[in-house]
């Protein structure tokens, strides 16, 4: 038995982990991320630097609230170097665990490169407990090119340092991409904060950022987008190009007519003309089974329908509406537990807000 | 800081898992998995159950291979209930943990439901420790269905039962899907095992079952697909509808010249007439950025379509061959790591193998 387990343990460790890579990170030279340009950030004002909600509203919003708020969904670092080898070394704040989530996805950083004005997929970098070093990729040309580095989407990073060879220049971005002017706001639950996207890019909000070249800054805050009203007055605040309301899964029919028209009004009164686009609960895959679950779903969906007609009958000409037929697909197969979306998932998901968005920011 | 980490306990577990569970779980009725029918083993006389090569190897192959072919990919079982809830409850062998995979595809279990002749994703059983019981699905109809479900990719199972309502119906399937006649028999490496599938049901060869109807034997070993001959002889032995080859990534070009059509030849001998399919290694998609395994990648692909050529000069009628080009996408995103697969990149794969597999099996 003893000996099995240390089988087991050696097949994985050994196989599964690319070798060679110890010696490699020893020589690099790490250089602090904060000294490079942060995007996603709404708001400068956080209580540490990888955070998503100001420090005002620490004692103002939920705690759970606060708390989520410290995980890195959106966030991530440009920077342009020529080194061959990129590497990143990272302390988390949680080192949290999720039984349906890979590490990767939760506490991992990943590393994206713009190649002729598309930003490609580069590598992961693998979490390995509280401290993490990992060379995220190796071999490289050595060409001077523009780098984004996503971080975690669960968990909150206290430091991060970027890995490159000691003769690399590593510094700030040239090129303004994705485009800071006028970000996407994104409001919403465990699935807008990027649950359970194998790698922090694969979040549809990244995925859009990408696709429309524009920062998003996401307010996801698993299972507690509750229409807090609070959170809704500081993204008020900011000069965005769209709004986007994406919180159903976590409100219950009541909590929505109790704050859901509210919410949107904060948001309203300080931005007459700024775009509103309403999201619906997406089809659960297993509503194709779970009946209650589809009746509670469609019962959500419709109020959320009546509420937008009555906002476009008052007259609201800059407020949208995105439904949920054909968000995640129609195999049913875009999850891993009903709810939460894969990265085949996201990427249905994000193909299904883009025309919207796409329309609605121009 | 303490208040910190409770909070983030807190967070995570009281609003990622569905509530409510606890109490229908105590009341459900367990049945012992191992009266209904299995499907997707090669061997029948394997040493435990829930394993993929037979006992007479034990001695005969590597200690690594023996390891991992006590991991269940590709096993699921078949039964049919009329049951409004089901649940499972297993014990695993290993309770394995990755840094780019969800432990819901390392050791969860995945249902599906067939509906009107197609096998729809019902929901994952999530894992909760050497010991897990799981819910999977409830508020269903209470109609009889045929149901399958599939076993960790990365683990063991000693035992498993199904849960269903105390008053219910759960017995062996009426029908028989994935057909059992001539399977499709998998040889390869992690990607093949299903590495990182976020839950069983998207690994290739699982997705592949369902498209074509034909149960197919998962003999992925991650890492350790290098052309052990111990293991096509026992392959050989398997009245197999088509052979699939797909270990390049675990061999290097010398192994493969020192190797690879012996591989073949013990497979051939037996089965004069049945058809190979010979798989090139899948183009990772960070060799768009790391040039060493980009050539690497390209030498080993080269050598594979001069053994394909050759051995169809030789007179070899059903030897097919599968191109890596657009095996899983264009876009570089289904990958995790660069090597291993996401569900976006299984489906793409599936969708790749699957014309060529439904030409050759017809």
């Amino acid at each position: 038995m003893k000996k099995n387990t240390f089988l087991y343990v050696f097949v994985f460790i050994a196989l599964l982990f690319p070798s060679g890579l110890k010696a490699e990170n020893d020589t690099l030279k790490y250089v602090d991320a904060s000294t490079f340009e942060l995007i996603g950030k709404g708001f400068s004002d956080t209580e540490n630097l990888y955070e998503r909600l100001p420090a005002s509203l620490k004692d103002k919003t939920r705690p759970a609230v606060w708390s989520l708020s410290k995980n890195c969904s959106g966030l991530a670092i440009r920077f342009r170097t020529n080194s061959r080898i990129i590497a990143a070394r990272w302390e988390l704040t949680g080192d949290v665990t999720m039984n349906h989530f890979a590490p990767t996805g939760i506490k991992g950083v990943d590393l994206y490169c713009l190649e002729k004005g598309k930003w490609l997929f580069v590598n992961s970098g693998r979490p390995n407990g509280k401290v993490s070093r990992s060379v995220i990729v190796k071999n490289m040309e050595g060409k001077e090119k523009e780098y984004m580095l996503y971080l975690p989407l669960y968990d909150g990073v206290s430091r991060l340092e970027i890995g490159v060879e000691q003769a690399a220049l590593i510094d700030n971005p040239r090129i303004d991409s994705p485009r800071k002017d006028k970000p996407v706001v994104v409001y919403g639950t465990s699935i807008t904060q990027g649950g359970c996207a194998s790698r922090a890019g694969m979040s549809y909000t990244s995925q859009l950022s990408r696709m429309l070249d524009r920062q998003f800054i996401n307010l996801g805050f698993s299972g507690n987008g509750k229409l807090d009203l609070e959170v809704a007055e500081a993204m008020s605040g900011i000069d965005a190009s769209c709004f986007v309301i994406d919180c159903v899964p976590n409100v219950s029919a009541g909590l929505m007519k109790e704050k859901y028209v509210r919410f949107y009004e904060v948001i309203r009164e300080k931005n007459p003309e700024t775009p509103v686009l309403m999201a619906e609960n997406p089809r659960y895959t297993h509503m194709a089974f779970d009946q209650k679950t589809r009746a509670a779903v469609h019962e959500k969906n419709s109020l959320l329908k009546g509420f937008y007609q009555e906002l476009k009958k008052k007259g609201d000409r800059h407020l949208y509406y995105l439904k949920a037929g054909g968000m995640t697909g129609d195999d049913l197969e875009g999850t891993v537990d009903g709810v939460h979306l894969t990265d085949l998932g996201f990427k249905r998901q994000a193909g299904h807000f883009y025309p919207a968005l796409r329309k609605i920011i121009k």
